[in-house]
C-alpha cells in the first residue's frame, strides 16, 4: 500500500502534509492516471493516523480536481497529464526590473510637497477622531461618487473661495485627475475629438494616446487657446487650464474666456474640461475665477486635486459635473465603486469643514512666497543674475527662467543632472517643436528644500560655463 | 469720477470690494469697453483709501482680462460683452439628483463588510506609527506599482499562504480591482476579444462595454469555463475565477486548468486574468492554489483585493503581472501615479508583515463559518426548509438556496423587497437565458448581522406564501 513518511512535517497539518505527498505523486507520474488509491480506513490504519485525516485530504484533492470519486467504488487519480504538457509548451522572456528613480540633491521638475509642512499631527487626530467615532459609516459602501460629507464640504470651499455654487450631487471624488480623466472619457465618448495645449502637461495627452482616444494639439497665444484653431480642429473637448496655464503660466483672460464658453455653447457635444490643479497658490492678488463660475450653459467639467494642496501622495481629487451630464453619468458609469479610501474620504472632509483646510492653504501660500523669494534671490546673488530673464514669477508653484546660452536644452538637463539637480525645459512640453521655446527653465520650487536653494542655484550657474 | 460706498465690507479686503465692484460695472456695461479708468492716485484721493489699494485691484482686474493698459495713458475697459452673449446662447437641461440606496432590514447582495469585524484599533495604532515614523517616505511619491514595502509584503504573504513565488516588482497596486481592469485593457490592447463567464460578475463585463472593448461570453460546465467555446469564440483573453467561480461557487478542477494554460500557451497574444478574489474565504480545507502558481509559461494575470478581505471600502487592490509583461508596463503604462494613498499603503503593509492581516483572515473564516451555519440553522429551523436545496456552502461568503416555487424570480425579489430583504438569483448574473438557472438565490452573508439571521429567514419564507 501507499506509504508517507510524516516524520519531516515542518508547519505543515497532517493533513496538509498528506495532500501534498499525494498532489506531487500524482504530478510525477508515480500515480498513474486511474489509479484506485487506498481506501480511508485502510490508507489510515497503513500511515497511524486517523479516518479524518485522510478524509481530509482526499476532500482537498478531490475539489482541486487531482482526484475522483466512484461512488461506491472509492478514489481514483484524475488524467492531467497531457494538459500539463500542453500547458508548459511556450518558452517566456527575460525578466525586467522596474527602473528606480535617481537621487537628486534638488529635484526642480517633481510635484511632490515638502514634508515640513504636511500637518501631521491635526491629520493624525482627525483620523484618529474618524476611526473612533465612525466605525459604521466608514464600513458603509459610499455612493459612486463619494461620501457626503465630503462632498459637501468641497461645495462649501468652492462657494466660500472660488465663488463657485454647485451641489455636492455635481461633485465626483476619485484617486487622483488622472483616474478621473479616464472616467470622463468613458463619459463623453470615445468617438470625440480631445483638443489640450501645446505646450501643455504631458501627462494629459498620454492618457488620451493610451486610452486610444483621438487628441489634437492647440497652439497658444498670449491669452490662453487660440478660438479659431480650436473651432478648425474639429474637437468636441476642450481640456484647458484658463487660471494657470503649465508650465507657460499665461492667465485667460475673462474676454477669451467668454469666447471659449461660446465656442462650447455653439454644438451640443462640445464641452471645456478646466483643469484649476494649483488655483489656491496664487502669489500675488486674488485666485482668478474659475471658467466654471461664469459658465451659464453648462458646459464645464470643472478639475481640481488635493495631490497639489495638501500631498502629492495623497490621492484625492474631484470633478464637477454640469447638472446636463449627471443623468448619464449615474447611468453609465454609477457601477464603478469609489476609488478613494472611506478613511481618507472622512479624514479629509474633516479637514477641510474645521478650516484646516484653509489654514494649510494660506500657510503654504506664505511658504512658497518665502521659497520664491529665496530663489529669486540667490538668484540674483549668483553668476547667473546677468544672463537670466524671470517671467510668471506671481503665479505660484512654478517659473519661467530664460537663459541667454547657446547650449541646446538636452545639454542643459544633462550638465544639471551631472551637478544633481533635475530641471526641465520648456521645449519639452512641446508636441510641435516652436521657435523662440529653447533656453527656458521651468523651476517648479513646490517640493525642494529651503536650506539647499543657494546651493543648487551655484550648480545651476556651473552647468552654463 | 467713479465712486463706490466701502460701507458695506462684509469679509471683503478693501480691495477686494473694489475689485468686484468693478468687475460688476463692467459685467452689466456700467463701464463701457474702451472707457478709461481714473489713474491710481486720483481714484485713491477720491475714494479715501490708498495708492496701493487701487493697484491691487487693478492689477487683480488686469491678471483677468477685464482691464488692459496702455503704457503713459493708464488703465481701459476690455470688450467683453460680445463674448458673454454668445456663451449665454444653450440651455441647459433639468438637474437630476443621484438615486439614494434603499435601507433594508438584512441584505443578501452587498459585498460590504461587517464593521464589527474590522480591526478598527489594530489599524489605528498602525496608522499613527506610520505617521510618526515616516513622515519623510509619506510625502515621496512612489513608484507606479505603489511602495516597496507593500509589494515585499504581498509577496511574502502569496508565498507562505498561496504557494506563488513572485517578485515585489510583479505587484502593482491599485484602487480596486475596477482600476486594475482598466490598465489591463491599455496594457493587453484595445483590439483583444476579452472573454467573461456566464453567469459571472457583471461588472466586469459592463468595465469592458464602457471601455468599448469587445467582449465575448463563455458557457460554464460543472468544470468552468468550456475551453473548446473559449476556443472557438477568437478571444485573446481570458478572465476567469478559477478558485471560486462567482455566483455559481465552481472550483475549476486541476486537469481543466491545465488546458486553459495549453490554450494560453498556444498563442502569443493569449493571456489569462485570473481573478482570485474570495480564496482567503474557503470554509473547508486548504485555499484552492492559485492558477498562476502552476503556470511555467507566463501567461496569467492574477488579481485579488483587499476589498473582500479586509473592508470593503479601503480601496486597496493588486495584480501580478507575468515578468514577459513588465516591459511593457513600465513602458506603457509606468506615468500613471500610483492610486492608492502612501498612509495607507504603509499601513496596510504593517498590518500584512506584522501578522496581523493573517489573524483577521482566520477570525473571519471562523465567523463567516457561525454565519454560515447561524443561516443553515436557521433555513433548517424555519418553514423554507421544505422547500430549498443548498449547494457550495463550503466555499465562503455565498451560498447557493433553490427554491421550490412557481414564483418568478423578479416577482421572489419585488416581495422579498417588500420584506426589506435584499436578495439577488443567479438568473441575473447569466447575459444569455439558460433553462434551469431559476429559483436560485444567491445567499452572500459577508455583511449580514449576526442577530438579525432568524428574523431575515422567516421574512424570507413569508415570500413564498
Amino acid at each position: 500500500m501507499l506509504t508517507y513518511s510524516f516524520a519531516d512535517l515542518g508547519s505543515d497539518s497532517l493533513y496538509g502534509h498528506l495532500y501534498k505527498c499525494i498532489r506531487n505523486d500524482i504530478l510525477k507520474g508515480v500515480l498513474a492516471p486511474g489509479t484506485r488509491l487506498p481506501s480511508k480506513r485502510a490508507f489510515a490504519k497503513n500511515l497511524g493516523i486517523s479516518t479524518i485525516t485522510v478524509e481530509n485530504a482526499y476532500q482537498q484533492l478531490m475539489a482541486e480536481g487531482y482526484l475522483y470519486s466512484v461512488p461506491k467504488k472509492g478514489y481514483f487519480v484524475a488524467d492531467i497529464t497531457n494538459e500539463v504538457k500542453a500547458a508548459a509548451a511556450g518558452t517566456p522572456e527575460e525578466v525586467v526590473i522596474s527602473p528606480e528613480q535617481a537621487d537628486y540633491f534638488a529635484d526642480f521638475v517633481s510635484n511632490s510637497t515638502n514634508q515640513a509642512n504636511f500637518p501631521f499631527s491635526i491629520w493624525a487626530r482627525l483620523m484618529r477622531e474618524t476611526i473612533s467615532g465612525k466605525s459604521e459609516e466608514l464600513l458603509t459602501n459610499p455612493p459612486p461618487g463619494g461620501i457626503r460629507e465630503l462632498r459637501e464640504a468641497i461645495a462649501d470651499y468652492l462657494f466660500q473661495f472660488r465663488g463657485m455654487s454647485v451641489s455636492p450631487e455635481q461633485i465626483i471624488i476619485g484617486a487622483g485627475t488622472e483616474y478621473l480623466y479616464g472616467l470622463l472619457i468613458q463619459l463623453l465618448g470615445r468617438d470625440k475629438i480631445f483638443a489640450v495645449e501645446d505646450p501643455g502637461y504631458r501627462k494629459i495627452a498620454q492618457i488620451y494616446a493610451s486610452n486610444c482616444v483621438k487628441c489634437c494639439y492647440l497652439p497658444l497665444d498670449s491669452s490662453g487657446v487660440d478660438v479659431a484653431a480650436l473651432e478648425a480642429s474639429g474637437a468636441q473637448i476642450l481640456h484647458t487650464s484658463p487660471s494657470h496655464h503649465f508650465p507657460t503660466g499665461i492667465i485667460t483672460p475673462i474676454s477669451r474666456r467668454y469666447e471659449l464658453l461660446g465656442w462650447a455653447a455653439r454644438d451640443d457635444s462640445r464641452y471645456i474640461i478646466e483643469d484649476d490643479y494649483d488655483c489656491e497658490f496664487r502669489l500675488l492678488g486674488k485666485p482668478i475665477p474659475a471658467l466654471q463660475s461664469i459658465d451659464q450653459t453648462e458646459k464645464v467639467i470643472y478639475m481640481n486635486t488635493f495631490t497639489k494642496s495638501l500631498a502629492s501622495t495623497i490621492r484625492i481629487s474631484y470633478m464637477v459635473l454640469p447638472p446636463r451630464l449627471l443623468a448619464s453619468y449615474y447611468q453609465q458609469l454609477g457601477f464603478y465603486s469609489c476609488t478613494v479610501s472611506n478613511f481618507e474620504q472622512y479624514t479629509l472632509a474633516a479637514f477641510i469643514s474645521q478650516g484646516y483646510f484653509e489654514k494649510h492653504v494660506n500657510r503654504m501660500r506664505t511658504f512658497y512666497h518665502r521659497q520664491r523669494d529665496l530663489l529669486l534671490d540667490a538668484i540674483k546673488k549668483s553668476p547667473l543674475s546677468s544672463m537670466v530673464e524671470i517671467t510668471e514669477e506671481d503665479a505660484g508653484l512654478h517659473f519661467l527662467m530664460k537663459l541667454a546660452t547657446t547650449l541646446s536644452d538636452e545639454e542643459l538637463i544633462r550638465r544639471a543632472q551631472r551637478e544633481g539637480v533635475r530641471i526641465s525645459c520648456l521645449s519639452q512640453y512641446y508636441h510641435q517643436q516652436r521657435e523662440g521655446a529653447e533656453h527656458i527653465l521651468i523651476i517648479n520650487y513646490s517640493g525642494i528644500e529651503s536650506d539647499r536653494i543657494a546651493e543648487a542655484i551655484a550648480r545651476l550657474s556651473r552647468c552654463l560655463r
